[in-house]
């Protein structure tokens, strides 16, 4: 399919041209810039809540759950699961056709899996990239959620307007995740399992914690939800939270600061991948074969080889 | 310590001063641009052999028996084990702490684990880096071993001038995962555990992997060798194997080409950090801030700020 073909039926909400932009968007297609030119004007509309924790706190079913909260309202919702540490590409996995199944039939509701390369180079604009898709498409809301755990996944669920920090209780763990760097990122915080031994403990920890960070008035204070997913409890309050912290957002205007912070990591992150495809091109004209060869000798330091290619590229890109 | 004295201790093989070297190559110090210019007259010297396969077929065994036979050759060897998924740095891993033990009294050995996040953003000139110091401090033989598995394992072990790739029997994953991307890879195979059922299936399982290839006559066609690490069995082996491969290299002019290739990841590594650090600063003059906000409003397509950065870098860097 031709990419303004594609934007079309991206925009109709047509399922598998849905399903084959975040494909392109997972294998880096060339197609990618003419694609997200088009989709463009019809960005910047939908809610982005990103959920991140540690493995068995129950990510998957709590954002079902949300789903079948948020659609009780009459609003639209895409669910995207990132999985920044697999190089396997290819739509849906186990867990999406699981839960595709209670959603099947429904039209307001498009379940995808993404592999996220990132850490091979620079494609870390794959995450906003589909984010693009999916609100072009027009859901009212888009559930991101990382599979997996550690610094990749929390940087991806932290790029949502409202970021949820799942914990559960008997996970010591969860906890101490939640401390590494996740703090910054969390505007709410779920303890999932609430009904298992623990779950107090868990609740008062976290309390702990987030009373250790100084705050003004006027600051957001990340509230904590107690949910046992599973059956539904707790997710209508997880909800009126969400709700909450996207209102204070727009009051405060920082929604607007979030989604520019957003869209300058999906910039700075093409540049680069640009200026990579740029080297290679550069670096046959500049002599790096022999730059090259006389480091690997001795006979020069990297450094001085990189400086030499980077005023050549300053030179190109002029 | 500064640079200077860093550099002419590490030249002398100093304990300390290699492992200081090491931790600010983790942590991407500022210092490395001078202390890597001090080195580069005294690289180009050591071996390098690099050790990847599936968690469990053996590596560190095999490594370590590796260690031993050089040893008895009269050759100093220092092993860099690297954790390309392990965003923690500080030094040894309980791992080496226990390989330790059978070397510590040895001087010309040296085994030190690494963190390597590159997939947090182009510290892809880690390993050659951390090579670059232990090629300087005057080991006869390297050897890098990888933890974990995946791509980026398999990138850092290829890498080397000799890589071995590890099977083992009953591992079914172990010649899957040999599949994928490693035989380009692979110059040496050990099917290591080879006393265990399976062993002979293995064996022929990556016979015909290998034979599938065309090869010329005058090319390297990857050896197999039966290996039980854990009772020095087939290592010896394995060390000539090791040997004639890098007698094939000197030989055919292969080897500058390999070091020439490695240099050459490493200098194009430095320069995506360069053109990283400078986009930042680029990017406050260049009003990313606004590019980002009208991107986030829909109003503008990422692909064309990238554009306007990337022009504007140009400009800079020239």
């Amino acid at each position: 399919m031709h990419a303004p073909r594609l934007v079309e039926r991206v925009r109709e909400g047509d399922r598998r041209a849905l399903a084959r932009a975040i494909t392109l968007v997972e294998n880096g297609s060339e197609q990618l810039r003419e694609i997200m030119a088009g989709l463009a004007p019809y960005t910047g509309r939908a809610r982005v809540v990103g959920f991140t924790g540690s493995p068995g706190v129950g990510k998957s079913t709590t954002t079902n759950a949300v789903v079948r909260t948020a659609r009780a309202k009459g609003l639209t919702v895409a669910v995207l699961a990132v999985d920044p540490s697999s190089p396997f590409t290819g739509g849906a996995l186990l867990g999406d056709r699981v839960r595709m199944q209670e959603h099947a039939t429904d039209p307001g509701v498009f379940i995808r899996s993404m592999a996220n390369r990132g850490h091979l180079g620079g494609l870390s604009w794959a995450t906003p990239h589909a984010l693009r898709v999916l609100d072009a498409a027009g859901f009212d809301v888009i559930l991101v959620e990382t599979v997996g755990v550690g610094q990749a996944e929390v940087e991806i669920a932290g790029q949502a307007d409202t970021t949820v920090v799942l914990c559960a209780p008997g996970m010591g763990d969860s906890v101490q995740a939640a401390k590494a760097g996740v703090l910054e990122v969390a505007d709410v915080f779920a303890v999932n399992k609430a009904d298992r031994d623990g779950a107090r403990s868990t609740l008062r920890e976290l309390r702990q914690m987030i009373a250790m960070k100084d705050r003004t008035d006027e600051e957001w204070k990340p509230p904590i939800v107690m949910t046992v997913a599973s059956r539904d409890e707790g997710v209508d309050e997880l909800w009126e939270r969400l709700d909450e912290h996207f209102a204070h957002l727009e009051a405060g205007g920082d929604l607007a600061a979030r989604r520019r912070a957003r869209a300058g990591h999906e910039v700075q992150a093409i540049v680069l991948d640009l200026l990579r495809a740029r080297m290679g091109e550069v670096g046959d004209d500049a002599g790096l074969d022999t730059l090259a060869g006389e480091v690997a000798q001795g006979r020069r330091d990297p450094y001085s080889a990189a400086d030499v290619l980077v005023k050549e590229l300053g030179a190109d890109l002029d």
